[in-house]
Formats: structure tokens, sequence, C-alpha cells
């Protein structure tokens, strides 16, 4: 049963699409050419080079017979038909936000990407993030200038933290007649391209607005997983490893790791996952306290004595309220509108110094680790390099195909088109209720922190709420 | 296509459940248990902690509005019931076949996972491979002996090629007293577990065959991906980098890297997409020719002239047929029954440094490396290493459920129980009508070595043959 | 000067040999046997197995025709004599002071070298540093038990600061029947085995006390480089490496890297000499100031201005007296007596910040990375292995030749054995007027904050006066 | 013993100056000028800039009281005076032979070296060699462009063998009017170098001559160590650790490891002491056979019996009589002049796979890895960078300073001229009789494969018939 865009369901079986804004929407008269790969020597013999409008990825699949079929996002891909001669072609790339490894393969491959397979070759650098629109230079990229630039860290254009004023930009974009918009950038970010794309189309202007999402914390919604956090969660395994000794190798050693994490554990979880020398978790979503039954003193007393030594891995967002609560810290954000979080990893060493040093009388060896820069910094391994050259290939297709205001990224391992308020309303974060932080549990044997009754339930509940929240649309 | 009895079509939407054996077909009295796992403190608070009987993975992720549900596998985790009390199991873990990173992680976490999940405490180790079930010692394995085991590379419980005698190994399980047997290994190995599992009905024993599949080269057909391919394609960087840093020194350089990949070319395909430094990736889905119009000769010429240096990956089962042809080489098998390859990067140094020198009298430094032991031997990464652990723990918890005669691994990234015809009938070979391949080729700018017309139809013929093999169930 | 007796020096040509103590200074009747090495195997057809008791290590070697012969050290290795049984000998090793890759090779090849060359296997392990002596249990150490600790990072003996009761470590050595003494820690650790030895003599017991100096910082004199300290410089280039990124990266990036050096910088200095990428290298031995002219305020702002970003690398001890001074810090000693340093960097990072902020008004990106642990923590590299190698085996060879009270180190990369005075009088410091500091500044361009003229004079006073106090013997 | 003029030797204390040549030798009218080190910043507050013209640095330095001052070098460094106007400088760098990490460093700081502390801007890379001088492009090497190359492996300048023509280059040397060569290469380019010497000397005309020796085998004479051998072993230990980790997981596992040395076994026989996991070590100086009593085939069945696995590690110049004599081997020679190796380690494996699976038919899984390239072909690690700044600042002081026909290498850790002939008539091989074998024969416990009463002896005569060619000049 082939369903054309209106989508009429016949019988309902519960298939929705999130589907992404198409320039036409706007500006129905828009002329459309056939796709330049037709000609590509490479893709020559790709039997199904272009993905039919009817293509759409299944976000449920652990389903059940007769289930609903519930959200599908459109497949991502090159199309038929394109909406830009390769010659009208002006893009431009802006990075925003904190560094993460792969910044510069999703760049290399956007240049290379729409110099090789669609000629197109004006393409421009936005230096320094949103701000970069209105108050820095443009650089002009050329597959020779980006060739190198995947081996290095960091962004090559640049970044910056908030800077966003809509008008100003698309005005920029106007006056430099820009055409196609590629927004690499955290959950920010993402809502300033919203913005963006808003403007664009109340202005009527025919420009593709292409968000590539951007988080080492991994808590961008719908997508499987962001790009750079393999890596990342590969790098932490030195700074884990390295508190592992320092602990083994003292009397009473406790070693504390604070990885990344503002608002999801994500880096924590799976790091601890992969390294199986950590005894502890702390993560945002998981409150946790530290004196009296069932907290963390007396977990770390109990492990002391059981080992002699400890290490515990902290994400920088967790026990933000309990650090808050103990040092009244004032609500200062940083420019992109995080919760500037007080160095939790800090606050924790120095309250387990004391409570052993002072109340228990113990002698106690603290070892801090903050391995964040030496994270962040390093360039994409072998596996997140295809994942971002996928990535950013699915976000020059999608612009081509006069798609805009989407976002694009894996679900369920298949590349999608996603609307950007889908990613940017709702934070992914680990969710207490499922498997993945049992095993973590079941890993480190660390309390589950949830005593008294109502405990586990207003965990359970607070999900569910949160579940239902997200869940406005699928009709289940 | 065998539809679960349960599942009544009301009406036909295409849905098939690609169903795993369970004991109780033959053993319809087996006594079933609750789940030890209720009363485990780390999954005290998930919510759902057992997977429920009707819960299937969907295998057609990108469908189209209202297209046949297509087929399912079962999703993989525990049951509310157990077909063992903890006290009566005895398992044993036996690795066979080449090596490949990540082993030692299974057997780890399917050891540690018995343990800590289901408190069971007899484990043997069969050493050597299947020839171990009927020629070697067993070791205990408890969580003390494994627990620093994914530290280091190759298998703990050592390995090798064929010694598969059905009736010598079910007599030694027998005798033994085994129940569960998980079985690491290719995809001669998983039909030989098919073999076990089969003569284990066959005799009505309580026994859960479960396997896990191992193959660096990613051939296994269903799965998204074999464990250690990620940490096997960032290892291979090393090689490349090292090859383009030595030709790059050197007049005329042409750099030439073996990769692994018996029959299907993923690790060569991926390891060229995520290095950038690569000038042609030969495999053996796509035949090559050296001389004349079109061949690789052509095109060595053509890139030593505009770069002076060029690196070459193969993959070592890539143009066989070719070096067989020009050495009438014996059809000569390794233990485990795979064609013994000819060393092709050995043969394609050498031919094209005979060209060169002798026809075209052009000066040529040939480099040539083989990584294959320094890529196979390492320890797995961070997130092979969590892989493994799902992929273990999903082994442990088929086998309680009373499944067996399973395979495990990620359907559209979700762990599921697949039935082992379903992964050794078909080998899983890169897709040449695929865009990842068109991709491979535009990055390199390759020739396609594809000339005259019929050549392009009749790799599509074939494909679209092989396509139909396997398609065998699906209602499409 | 302390001349030997052995050596009449008929013409003064400055001969002086620094003599280390051997035991039957005070037990002139010790029985001397052959050294079992003459039958090992491996040393058959070493032509000169057994070092002379003339050879010795010449101190200075850059000289001038004629001039004195100066300061000579006893050459370390095997003698024709040995002063213990191999039955009779129980040997203990002890590892005090902060961690340092390389201890773990130390003590294997101590354990292996009185194994394998002397037939000694009564080898105890003391546990936790010096008080391990009088309050922990000790461990037995085979070369089984220790075959693969060099593979791990941290001490396999576990280790503390301080806790050194002379009186009580020496009865404990007499209860437990000790009479080989291997002590492997930082300058004050050699001051308590000096204070050991003294012990021991004045108790005319027959123990051989043997120091093998262990200090990440490099700062103990007379060795030409401590173990572990080019496994430390090597590390320390993935923190420089992420500041650079990072910094890079964004706005007016000022990234602040803290390596180890109490009281001196060569780590930091070789670091950045091996980097490149480094702006501004400060050092304990080099004083600095913020404000004014020549300040470093007034050096950030102009490489902010000519690059856009900065990387400075800081050791711990750097600028103490400055930052005491402006947080009138209280004069507080780690347990092995080191003045507890307030956190330079983090200070480094808050003033910059401020004066940059508030003073400047102009906005300003610090990164601050503190990659200690994951430096010291690691095992030690392939040149640094077989350094420890020579070290315990020179170690070995000493105390069973009936030397005590020695300390064991490279001069001018020849094993010698040290007078214990030697190493503990005088901090191994970096040489403001010596060409290495040059060609620093040079790689940097960084001010050299000597402003005014007396500045520079006093630098020179101080140091000669420096190497006057050093150099009360040699006769130059 | 040729003592240069300033040298009267009083009373006979066996003080030789090993000289190096000066261009007033033969141009004693050429002007010199007051170095501008003088004025560099950075060289301000150096006590002792200038090396003065008596500094030597002594190469014996295990002595005895009263013996023989033995030979001595010119200490290298800056000299007062200057032989060139920074103006009038035209430098030229020349890169020969196989590739090692280090030599993009030693460009780089030669090109910095000469800018900074000289202020000359007029160096030419000569591209491809020797061969590059006659018949290709020259490129201008800057500060500029050379910037990050030492963070790349291989050399910048592109190498080739042999194309040594020396009227030709010396032609092209005055045509070019260059004054300054240095020339990086191992002992067949020093040989060159100094062809080049002779002949500019013939031609009377102002050019010094810098040699620069690079071996990763360490094979050159006098310098304690080559720089990128310490890179060189650290990354060996990749493929060892590879090799052991795939022969511990089968039944008799033979691993066999190819390392780079075609006349000396340093590589080999460092790399086995510092990984601990060899069983044996062949080196091209330590004969050895296959069959019979205390042949390798014998060993290798004992220690299979004892751990079932085995790993060899063998130099590519080892056992070269043996493989020519069983394959009577043409003596090729590569365009160097070293002999073509026959590829021992391929070699090797096939004999013992024979001779297992034949002779003694018992099942042997061999595993043969050549890292060569990968070895070869990465930077260079810190303290490699470290030493390879100083080797090329000493280059550039001497040849500023006027001394020619030199080359530079640290002795006994101080860097100092040597004359050419020194490095070139002698190649460093391993000492068999010195302790340091020892210690490798300890640590592997492998036969000597010295049978029969003379074997000993022979070697000894053969070492001492060595050393007196070598000490042609020393007193002793």
């Amino acid at each position: 049963a082939q369903c054309s865009d209106g989508f009429k369901p016949e019988e309902d079986d519960g298939f929705v699409l999130e589907d992404v804004p198409h320039l036409t929407k706007f500006l129905p008269d828009l002329p459309s050419y056939p796709n330049p790969l037709k000609e590509s020597q490479a893709y020559a013999i790709v039997k199904r080079t272009f993905v039919s409008s009817e293509d759409v990825v299944a976000q449920n699949i652990v389903v059940q017979k007769g289930s609903k079929r519930g959200v599908h996002f459109r497949r991502a891909g090159p199309r038929e038909r394109v909406y830009f001669r390769s010659d009208e072609v002006k893009a431009c790339i802006v990075t925003c936000g904190g560094l993460c490894p792969g910044i510069n393969t999703v760049i290399r491959e956007i240049v290379c990407g729409l110099n090789n397979m669609y000629g197109v070759n004006n393409i421009l650098g936005i230096q320094g993030g949103y701000r970069g629109f209105y108050s820095k230079n443009t650089m002009n990229l050329t597959p020779k200038v980006v060739n190198d630039i995947h081996k290095r860290g960091g962004t090559f254009l640049q970044t910056s933290r908030g800077g966003h004023d809509t008008a100003k930009i698309v005005d920029n974009i106007q006056d430099r007649g820009i055409n196609q918009v590629y927004i690499i950038g955290g959950g920010g970010t993402q809502k300033g391209a919203e913005k963006i794309y808003e403007e664009v189309e109340r202005r009527g202007l025919q420009v593709a607005v292409s968000g590539i999402p951007k988080t080492i914390d991994n808590d961008i919604a719908v997508i499987d997983k962001s790009f750079g956090f393999d890596t990342a969660v590969e790098e932490a395994q030195r700074a884990i490893n390295a508190a592992h000794v320092e602990v083994e190798s003292v009397e009473n050693g406790v070693g504390i790791v604070k990885l990344m994490g503002r608002y999801s554990g994500f880096i924590a979880m799976i790091a601890t996952l992969a390294n199986r020398d950590v005894d502890c978790c702390l993560i945002p979503e998981s409150p946790f306290f530290l004196e009296g039954k069932g907290g963390l003193f007396e977990f770390i007393e109990e492990r002391l004595k059981e080992n002699r030594h400890m290490v515990i891995v902290i994400a920088e967002g967790a026990g933000q309220d309990y650090v808050a609560q103990s040092m009244r810290a004032s609500e200062t954000k940083d420019a992109s509108g995080n919760r500037l979080l007080l160095d939790v990893g800090l606050w924790l060493t120095q309250q387990i110094k004391d409570h052993f040093t002072n109340v228990r009388k113990m002698m106690i060896n603290m070892k801090y680790i903050d391995p964040t820069y030496m994270i962040r910094a390093i360039p994409s391994n072998a596996s997140d390099n295809v994942y971002c050259t996928l990535l950013a290939q699915s976000a020059v297709h999608g612009a081509m195909a006069g798609y805009s205001g989407f976002t694009v990224g894996p679900v369920n391992s298949r590349h999608a088109y996603i609307p950007i308020s889908q990613v940017t309303e709702v934070t992914n974060t680990v969710k207490l209720t499922d498997r993945m932080w049992a095993r973590l549990l079941a890993s480190t044997n660390q309390p589950s922190f949830l005593t008294g009754e109502g405990a586990l339930q207003n965990v359970i509940d607070m999900e569910t709420q949160e579940k239902i929240d997200n869940m406005k649309i699928s009709s289940i």
C-alpha cells in the first residue's frame, strides 16, 4: 500500500510519519532538476541510488504481532530530483558549542560530498560559531583545504557558545546569498537552527537549513548514538585505568574520575560497563546521598574494607542538587544556556576526604582525575569517522533534495531525516528502569541509593511521566 | 516461514516470526521456575525486567506506509520463567577458529552473567576448540579466574580449527552432565553448533545449545555487525598510515596493505572509508583485472603520475580466481574448511613490480604490509567490550529460558535470538549495488573494473539472484 | 674528598674516587665465595663477566687536555667474589613515595636477578612503604608471582609516604633475619636508606642496604636521568596536544597544563621541547611575575593578538613563593616532607581569567588540564623497561658483592655505585645558565622574566653559589 | 693518533683528540665573525654560551686510577667565532636511505636552528636523496613550511638509495652557490658525505659538509645510540605482544617476529629485553643452527613441551650464511649497497613448519609477523624528538663554526663532532662477550648455539680481532 504525501490512513494501523519540512511547502513553484549523481561513475552500478519518497524508517522495532506501527521518519539519502542547480548552490558550515571528536570529519565530508557528488564548490566556513555569521570573516572551504583535517581533533572552523541572534544571522545569510546552511552543534544549537529555519520560511527564502546533532554526552533524543561518543568512551578508559592503578598502589585509595555528562550519564555508564574496574558510577539521572544507611559513605567504607581501594566514576552533572544544597550555589549559566556546573568531582573528593579523616578518623588517599579536555580534543576513531561520513552525506543529500529544518541521524542504525523539534524538546537521558542501568548496577554492585518505600516508586512515576510527555504523538 | 503456533494472523499483514527452538518442543514436561533475577538487587528498579514472549524485533525497518511487516526475530533478554534450577546448571564454553578482539570479554561475561544473575557456579572451559571436548582437560571458570582476561587479546580457552565430531562431542556432553553449551566461533563453528543441537534433540537431552557468532570479517548474515569488527578497523589504520608514509617518502611508491576478509571485504571497505589516504580498495566481491584498458596497471600508472605515490588495500580473499588462474593453485582447505588462500598481497606486489620494472621500464618502490596478526590479537576496544557484554548476557538469558539451537546478535541494534540456519546458510557479503560501495568508489575514485556492457548487468543479476535465494521467506 | 685507601696518587692528577661502603669495613672477617655467575650458562661466553675492583666511571667527561681527572664512582656490575652464600640470602624490597612508571619492572628484575643469577629464592615484599616493615604482612616474591607485573603501572607492593622509624625498621630487619634490603624511593626515601645503613653499621649487622632512586621529577643529583622520566615526558604530550586543540578551536583560548616537578622543572622543560606547540614553560627554578612590563600577562596578550590561542606548561612547584604571597598559604608538608603545594595550575588559571575579564575586559577561554595521575600510573615504555632492568641488576650485583649504603644509577650512561649522601644532599635542578634552558626559551620565544639589571646577575650568582656547594670535592 | 696542532703532550698520559677538519685548514684566510647568538635574547642568561675550542668529550669513561686518557672528540656546540655571515649562508638538506622515526624532526630543527639562532633563511631541500642534487627541483624550506612536519613519520624531502655521483653533486653545489650541506643518512650515505667533503676540499670551496647519522639498526660506531632507535624498540613491542597472544591461544603455537637489523641485532636484542615474553632472539652477530644437539629445533621442541607456545624474534640479517647455504642465494645488493637479504623470517617459518610437520610429525601453528614498515614509518616519540633537536642544533653550530667533514652524535650522552671516517669504517655490532648479550641469554634462557669447545673461543677471538682493527688509534 503506497501512501503519498497526504497519508490517508485507510485503516488505522497506527502508522505515523514525523515528516520534515520541504522548501516546496512555501515555495510551491521551486524548479527541480535531475540529480547529478546519475552521471557519477561511482554510483553507476548502484541498483537503487535514489531513495523513494515513500521510504521511511520505523522507530519502534521491538514490537508484538499486530501492534501499532508507530512513528516513522523519512529515510535519508539522495532523491531523483534536486531543488538546487550545482552552480547556484552557496553553502555554509558553522560549528557551535563544546568540542567533540569527529567535528572535522563532518566538515570535511560535507565539503567533499557537495563537491564530488553534486559538483558544488562554493562553500563558506563560518568562523567561531553563530556569532561568526555577523562578526567574523568567512573561509573558502575546498576539498584540498579540508583534505587532512580529520586527522586532528577540535574544530577547523573554531566554535563558541551562544551568540545566536536569529534576525542578524538570517540577514547575513540573505546578504551573502547563502542557500544551504549546515549547522553542527548540540541541543541549544539545534534550537537555534529551528529558529533560523522558521525565519527563513517567514521570509520565503530558498535556503535549506540542515542540522547535524553534536553532543559528546549522547543526550540528543531519537538518534541511536551521537558521533564521537564511542571515541570518548574509549579515551575515558585511560583515566579510569590510571585511577585504578593509583588507588591499588596505596592504602585506602579512593579514585574519582569525572566524565562529561551534564544532564545524562551515558558516557559515565558505558565507560564504567566497558572497564570492569569501577566500583560505583554516579549519574545525573540517579540521585544519591552520602550520609547514613545505604549512603555512599557507608558503601565506600565497606568496599575499602573488602578491597582496600575503590574507583568512582561521576558524571559532571551528577548530584547537582546535592552540591547546590550544601553550597547554596548560585544558578549561573554558561553562554550556551547550560547550568554552570559546580565541579562535582572536586566537591565529592573534598566531602569524602573530610568524612573519613575527621568523622571516621580513617587514613584515606584521594586521587581525583578530570580528563575532560583530553577526551574532547582527540580526533575521532575509525568507526566514528565512517559514522560522521554517512551523517555529512545524509545532510548534503537532504539539503539538495529541498528538505529544510531537519536534523540527520541513525534511527535503529538507518540514517533518517528528523524534525528538529523532535530532538530539541526532550533530552535523551539514561532510563533507570531500563536493563542497561541494571547491567551497570550488576557490574559495580553499588547501592541503588533508593531507600524508603517511596523511592523506587517515584523513580518509576517520574520516568513514566517523562515518557508520556514525549509520546504526545504516537497513537498507542 | 514458520509461524509459531501462538500467532493467529487475522488479516495477512506479512508478519513472519523466524522462531528459535525451545527445549519444551521435545521435552514437553520440562519444569520451569521463577527467574532468580526477581530477587536481584540490581534489577529491582527495572520496570520491565522480563521480556514478554510476544516481543520480537523487526528485520526490515526501512518500509513504506502499509508495506508488509516482514521477518521478525525473538527479542533477547531474561524471561519470567527459567527451565534450569541454578544448582543443576552445568555450563561449558568453547572457542573455535581464528582469533578476534573480544573473545575473552565474551567468555568473562558468560561466566559473570551465569554467576551474578543466575547464581550458577559450575562452569567448564573446554580447551582448544571442538577437539577439547574429547581430547583435553577442562578448566573451572569462576568470576575470579576470568576477572582480568578482557584486558588481554586472544582466547583464554585456546582455540583450533576443525575437530568437529558431533557424536563424540555430544557423548562427552552427556558423560560430563553438561546442560548448557556456549559456542563462540565463525560460520563453520555455528554449523557445528547446529549439528550438536540436532543430535541433542535426537537424544532428547535437556541441553541448551547457544551459539555466539565470531567473525572478524563481519561475514555473518542477519546480525548488524560482528563483535571485534570496530576494533579491527581501528587497528588497521596503523598499517594503512604506515604504508602511506612509506610511499609518500619515495619515488613512485606503491603501498599494498592486506587485510582480513576471506569471502567478504567489509574490513577492507570500512578501513578504507575511515582512512581517506587509500587510492584503491580490492575486495572478494568486486572482480578486478590488471592488464589493459580500465585495468589496475593503467590506474596505478595514472595515479603515480598524479601523486607519485599510491596506497592499495586488498582483502585476503580478493582476486582469488585471478590468482589461481595465473598460478594453477591447488584447492587446499585449512582445517576450518576455508579455501587456503594464496597470499594475494605478495602475489599482487610481485605482479605490479614485474609489470612496471620489465614492461613499463619504470622505477617503482613496492611496500607490502600484512598486519593480520597485529589486528586479530589485540584486546577489544571500549564499544566492542560493551557489545560483547550484551551478547554474552543475551546468550545466558536465552539458555536459562530454555531456548536452544539459537545464535544471538543485534538486529537493527536490538539483540535477538536467531535460528542458527539463518546465519550459516548465507555469507554476509558487500553488495556492490549498495550505496556504501558507491561511497567507497567515490572516496578512492578507483575504476569500477566493470568494462564492457554486460559487466555491470551481470553484477546486478548476480546479486539479485543471491538476494532471491536469501529471501525465500519474506513475502514482499 | 675521601680517597679510598687502595689508591696512591703518585702525582696529583686530581683523580678522586667517591667510594661506597663495603661490609668488610665493619665486618673484616666476613667470608667471601666465588660468584655463582661463573657457572651460569648465559654468562659463559662473556669475556669479562666480572668488574674489576679498579674500574671506575668518570663524572666529568667534557674535559680539556691535561685537566684534572675529577670525581669517579665505582663501576656497577658483578664481582669475582660475593659475600653472601645463595641459600643464606634473605632479601626484601620496599617501594616508597609517589607512583612512577617502571617501579614494577624494578621489582620484577630484582626478584628475577636474585633468582636467575644468584639462585636466591628467599625474597620478601614489604607492603605499603617503610611502615610495612613494622605494621604489615610481607609477601613472598618469586619469579612466577612477578612474571607479568611489568605490564601494569603502579607498585605491586603498594606504597606510602613517611612512616620512617629507623630503629623499628632495623629491629624488624634483625627479627626477620633479612640481610639484603632493596629500597625504591625518592630523595626522602634515600635519606631513610642512609639512616638504615648507619644503624645497621652501628649494630654491626651483615645487612646490605641498596638504594634505587625513583623520582618522576628527575630531581636526583649525579645520575643522568631517573627511570620513568622518558615514559612520563611521552605521556605528557597527550595533555599538551589536547590543550593545543582546545585553545585553537576557540576565541582567545589559553590552555594551562600542570605537570609534575616539585622543585625541578625537567618534565615541564623536556615535554615542552619535545612538543613544539607550547608558548610558555614555567618551572620552579625560573621565577616569573604576572603584572607589568615583561610580565606573563603582557606576554599572553601579545601572543593572543598574534595567534588567538596560547598554551602554557607549568610545573607543580613553579611560582610557589608568588602563590604563597598572594594567598598567605600556610607551610603544610605532606607525609614525605614535601611542601604541600598549592595547586599552582588552578591558581594561575584563576589569575589570568580575572585579569583579562575584569582588568582588560577581554573575552578569554581558559582550559586547565592536570594529567598527573594519568602520567604517573602507566607502565614504563620499552627503553625505560631496559633501563629498570639494568638498574635492578646493578643493585643485586652490588649487594651480593658486599657493598652497602649505596644507590645505583647511570653516570654518563654507565651504571655506577654512588654514595647515598651524594644523591640526597643536593636536588638536581634545571640550570638556567645551561644551553638546554636557552633552547627552551628559543623554542617558545617566551620572556625570560628577568628584568632590571640585577636580575640576570643574581640568577648567575645564585647558581654559581649552588655549584660551589655541590663541588666541595672536585678540584678543578 | 693525530693530535691537532694546539696540543703539546707534555708527558704521555695517552690523551688523543680525534679532531675534525676545519675550513681554515685549506682556506687559511677565511674571515670569521662574532657569533650572532651573542645578541639572542634566549641565550642572554646562558653563562657559557660558547664552547671553548679546548673542550673535548672523553670516549673511555670506565677507567682505572692512572689509566691512559684515551680518545676524545671535540665538544659540539656554538663557538665564539663563526665563519659564515648569516646573509651569505646558502644551506641545503638531503635525506638518503631507508625511513627512520625522527628524520622530519631533524629537518625541522636544522631549518629552525639556522633561522632562529643564526638568522639564516636561505635553506634548500634536496628532494629524493643524493640523485636530487642533479635530477630534481629543490624546495625552499622556512620555519613556517616545516612547522608541523615532526608530527608525521617518513621524510618531508623524500629519499632514495644510491645515486651518489660525487663530481655531479659537488658541481651542483658549486652551481647553486650552496655553502652548507646537511646530509642525513646511514653508513653508506656518510661515506658519500666524506667523498663530497674531500672533493670540496680538493676544489678549495668554502662549503661546510655536516653528516647526521641515521640508522634505525643502531649500527653506527662511536655514538651512544642512533635517533629513532628508542621509538622503533617501543613500536616493536606491538608486534611481539601480538605474536605472543596468537601463539598462547593455539596448540603448539610458534610466533616469529622479524625486526630490522641488517648487520647488527640491537633492535632485536633490546626489544626482546624490554618485552619479557620472548623465548629466543636470533641476531646476525650470533650464529645459530637448526638441526641436532643444542640446535634451534631441539630448543623449540623443549619449550613447546614446557609452555605449548613460543615466540622467536629474529633480525633481518640473522642466519644469512645459513639461509644462503640452504638456498644458494645469489649475492644481490640493493641500491644502497646493502646485501639484498633473503627474507629470513619467511625462510625460518618454512623450515620450522617442515621439520615439525614432516620430520617430527607434530602439529604446529606458525604465526609470522613482519612489522618493519609499521615501525619505520611512525613519527619519533618525545625523547627521540629532543635527541633529534640537539643533533640538528649541533650540526648547525658545527657548520657555522667552520667545521666540515664531520658527523654529530652523543658520546657518553654528550654531543660531539666526530670525523666521518670514525663512523663509517666500522659497523657497530652487538658484542657477544658483553654483559648486555649475557642479560639477553639470561632473560630468554635460549641456547648459546656454541657447541663444541672451539666455538666459544673463536667467538672471543673474532671479537678481539675486530676490536684490534677498531683500535688502531687508541694507545692502550
